[in-house]
């Protein structure tokens, strides 16, 4: 089905009865600073899990009734239906009665794979042929049959692609990349900064290196920009570029041809790019790096999150309940930010990838039916690697003005098998101490006679925790921050699909190239009468002057 | 001198007759989305430059009265004043009336090696001396008389550090990376996570590679940790890990050992870690990679800044300027966060830096009177490189229901030489258009009939702008930036060089790490008498089955 959610299923969140009952609710949010506040009980019975991930809660500002009005909440906003109904194909990225994208929200249908009847079997057959696109691919390079001119294997992958054709993928990347087939490297290139290709290409043995090229429209400025100079290496280095590039695109785009691609992966149109991690986005670059079974295995963790995401009980589904979550702390409680504060040095970009699944998805300011938003959107995302942030900028989350909740995500072992026992603990025990410790450290505070070495405690915190950061565990973590982003969009009755706001950035930079094309041509160019601001930027600037 | 600041110029934020003024002043702010707000007059006027960096500030909501007003709270708090005592020598790291570090601050005197007269003599002399022994130690590391066992140069340096010692110094070496001695490359280690330091010893030749570790006091945990897993790694190649290691840290802690590390450099408790990039926890790393004179460089640029911040007239101090947009942002409009955005690929972790610098320094709840605020201090920082941000997060910054001041980074021409003429344009005149583009949009918005593609505008923005990421301009920006946080810490009387609120994690860590090590000896344990929550909290995350 390609229908619209009916219009009964989006409601403005300012009129739903739970709002009402959670202002009231927030008006004496829990108190975790009390002594008998954060119990055994408590700890124990706030914990939810789902596919390999264990949601403990118990230090978030909330009590059995606010759970219970966040459930009605849940429940009023219809929000597991609507997922439903995404997963089958609704047209969900649309704004009514103004032009919008008009499009299927589909990104689950890469991981449907496993299912026997997908719930949008057209879009899972595309990405199950995709699929086996790439399983030939990659068998060929691993047979031998596909080398370079020279006979030899390829090494090294370079991905160039920008937004969601690089965040997810590379974070992905890192995440994993100790899983990664001995030999085989990957690298990126994403900035239009000229300094970042260049950085990049500077060491590779480019007769080893197949390129990559992400962008589903084709027609990506940074992305091509940076192609060009990627391209015209290869040809100073006297090889065939067409040997050695990658398409990943929309079929039909500019960038679907033959004579200039090695081969081409398909994209589609109800897949955008912050959701396309799992779709030949990511798969393509991981494939190279970690073997189609690993790329199957983040698929089949995607899957399993999905599946959990349409569980109805708030307190037995991970991804709906951290979604309602962060809207107690940002509706209610009043806060502007979260941190997510990982503490596993492979999900260094984790943070960086949800900024942008996150902000652009939920940044915004109207409604899915045109109205102003009369309540806040969602919040700034931000966050590093524990324990390096304890070191760096804990400082304020303990004792700065601001509250900011705190998203923790933890293993119980590490990665690879070398660890190291000191002073009676390994390095894991001391990493997972320190989070735990953060913890409650956030959410009891301490009492002192020293102003200054007291902490006033009740900043709320929720932590994540898995055996091991698997790909089964990336894909379960990735699809439960998607599903985490949906629903908030869905609670909020915004369009979590489209990014309008970076139109108008796009639009001014264009101008302001015209300025700097037509100032090269002729040194006499005035761009002051045109567009007065622009030019007297550009010259405030210094960078009119530089030209010869 | 090694006084104290007058308390008389301690005065409490909200008892500064001007916060008054910029109250009522913030009450209609100025708009930035009026047809004849954003005029090519304001535009090339509101431009401060020093130190080789130009401050562009028009489109912040201001006129020239809030000008005016944000002059007199400068003057009020003499913040000038206090910038010169600190230079001196003055005890500003203290808390009056109660138990606080009571050191002086002093990171500028690294810098003051150009002064004829350095306004603290002593420290500089520190500095002086170890600037030599760094210059004698590079000179032997060049003319082959410090080898390997071997008789080979060192080509690698492992630098271990975290928090301060790390953030800064990896900053610093990814911007000007471009500028380093071909065949010499620098690693980083810093999480406790055992992973992050195998990920970085796979595939390094031990045999030619310094191991720079980097603690003031020589007990920082997860330094020593992961100093202990390298040394380890050097024994098992069966290298003398002396021959190889080298220690930053205070004169006499237990890392100023000879008979362990091939040279000591110091570092001293006036200057602390987030304030330490231009000292030793830098210099040294630096010095491996770039040579003395690039790091020399760094200095100039910094104590350029550090002179130009002694401008009382607002209007020509940049870096007090942006400490005051900043403070009229954060306390009169309202804003939680400030977001840094380099167009730039090698500033890719200077946002991560300044996180640690800001939000370390001014995330404090209580005046250096003792007093609990009743104002807000430090935001949250964040940030990511533009045009990559662009593709990412911006959407919230152009759209959201929250306000995100910006403060952009850029240059005039890329560092390294190679560019791409494309469609009339070169890459880094679209990296700039993109960034001026940014600008133009945030400030004045655009009205549209269709609701999705409406945008407010008045989201106020500053652009710093320089020629060219040399090793001088990254010590101005850097020390452009430590002036901006000292400032605003004066002007919210708060002590903005200690770091209290990350002692209580430390603490419960320890309680948490100590029933590890009781349950490794002895199965039996059971911590949850001593210490309900924590045993608790270790179940619940599931960390107490996996033992064996």
């Amino acid at each position: 089905m390609t229908d619209t959610v009916p219009v009964g299923l989006c409601r403005d969140f300012d009129r739903l009865a739970a709002t009402g009952v959670l202002q009231r609710l927030a008006e004496h949010p829990f108190d975790l600073t009390a002594p008998a506040a954060l119990t055994p009980e408590r700890i124990s019975r706030y914990r939810s899990s789902a596919a390999g991930l264990d949601l403990l809660y118990a230090t978030q500002r909330i009590d059995e009734a606010t759970l219970d009005a966040l459930q009605s909440l849940a429940d009023e906003s219809r929000v597991v239906e609507q997922f439903f109904l995404m997963r089958q194909g609704a047209v969900l990225n649309r704004i009514e009665g103004f032009a919008s994208e008009n499009r299927q929200v589909l990104h689950t249908a890469c991981r449907d794979l496993f299912a026997e009847a997908p719930l949008a079997p057209a879009a899972t057959a595309q990405a199950r042929a995709e699929l086996a696109k790439l399983r030939t691919f990659l068998a060929e390079l691993d047979n031998g049959q596909l080398v370079n001119a020279a006979g030899a294997p390829f090494t090294e992958l370079v991905h160039v692609g920008i937004g969601g054709s690089d965040l997810g993928p590379r974070a992905l990347y890192l995440a994993l990349a100790a899983f990664a087939t001995p030999g085989r490297r990957v690298h990126f290139i994403s900035n239009v900064d000229p300094d970042d290709a260049a950085a990049v290409l500077a060491g590779l043995d480019l007769s080893r290196t197949l390129v990559n090229v992400v962008s589903k429209s084709g027609t990506t400025l940074e992305t091509l920009t940076n192609e060009e100079l990627v391209r015209q290496a290869f040809v100073a280095a006297g090889l065939a570029p067409e040997r050695h590039f990658l398409a990943v695109t929309g079929q039909g785009s500019p960038m679907d041809n033959p004579a200039r691609y090695l081969r081409s992966f398909y994209m589609f149109d109800y897949i955008g790019g912050r959701y396309s991690a799992t779709s030949m986005v990511g798969a393509v670059m991981l494939g190279f790096a970690l073997g189609d079974e690993q790329v199957v295995e983040i698929l089949r963790g995607a899957h399993a999150m999905d599946l959990a995401a349409a569980e109805p009980a708030i307190r037995h589904n991970p991804a709906l309940l951290l979604a309602l979550l962060g809207i107690w702390n940002r509706n209610f409680l009043g806060c502007d930010t979260v941190a997510v504060l990982p503490y596993s040095q492979a999900l260094v970009r984790f943070a960086a990838h949800l900024q942008q699944l996150d902000m652009e998805s939920n940044g915004k300011s109207v409604s899915r039916g045109g109205r102003e938003l009369a309540w806040q959107s969602g919040p700034v995302l931000w966050g590093e690697p524990g324990t390096n942030g304890q070191h760096a900028f804990y400082q304020l989350l303990h004792q700065g003005t601001t509250i900011v909740p705190t998203e923790f995500i933890g293993f119980r072992q590490n990665q690879l098998d070398k660890d190291l026992l000191l002073q009676g603990t390994t390095s894991q025990e001391k990493l997972v101490a320190n989070l735990l410790a953060q913890i409650l450290a956030l959410a009891t505070g301490q009492p002192h006679e020293n102003p200054n070495q007291r902490f006033a405690g009740n900043r709320p915190s929720a932590l994540l925790i898995a055996d091991r950061l698997t790909p089964y565990a990336m894909g379960a973590l990735l699809a439960l921050y998607e599903a985490k982003v949906v629903f908030q969009g869905f609670l909020w009755n915004i369009n979590s699909f489209d990014q309008e706001g970076v139109q108008l950035g796009k639009k001014l930079a264009n101008g302001l190239l015209a300025h700097f094309s037509a100032h090269r041509q002729n040194f006499l160019y005035n761009g002051s009468e045109a567009d007065p601001r622009g030019w007297a930027l550009l010259k405030a600037a210094g960078l009119l002057d530089e030209h010869v």
